[in-house]
């Protein structure tokens, strides 16, 4: 792989069971992680993407949360039935998904 | 925090003694994390910049590798010594420090 065109961050944060803010790890992000690479390899992406798990991205309540950059995306709530989408809209046609965007309130 | 302007990125995976191609987190990035933390609260630069910790950023035999977007820029090899220059010179001045560029070779 070159240089990558484009990054995705996947949070795969967990905090203990019973935290108030949930995380991005409790709510399923390693299984999105997985999923997306696969994703990405089956559409020839991983040519020009890197997949990389992060620790906490902040924004806990919201996740999972995924990041796109250099696009400075930031994505929500994302689950497994939202990647497809991702993948066409965003990481081949350039245009984020809108309905997933981050609200743009104040960061936990 | 509003969404930030740009977001710091710091492998601290680890791999098992004896690795050959060794690990950012064995070349004490751990550290390296703590102390940038502590910089950019000390500039102020923690309203705008966004420090995470990552997972394998690839090119492990070059590490520490730390990634700046959404310049899209990598850094290889980072030390302690070399933050006050990322700050001042790339996060400040919107110059990326040329002398610790990964070179640009296919990525492991």
């Amino acid at each position: 792989m070159p240089k990558p065109v484009r990054q995705v961050l996947v949070c795969v944060n967990s905090r203990p069971p019973g935290s108030p803010r949930g995380s991005c790890g409790e709510r399923g992000s390693p299984t999105l992680f997985d999923r997306l690479k696969t994703l990405l390899r089956e559409r020839g992406l991983d040519r020009s993407v890197m997949l990389n798990r992060t620790y906490c991205l902040k924004h806990c309540s919201r996740g999972p949360v995924v990041a796109v950059q250099p696009d400075n995306v930031w994505y929500a709530g994302v689950s497994a039935a939202d990647l497809d989408e991702i993948c066409a809209s965003h990481l081949e046609g350039g245009r984020p998904v809108e309905r997933l965007l981050m609200p743009d309130i104040p960061w936990e």
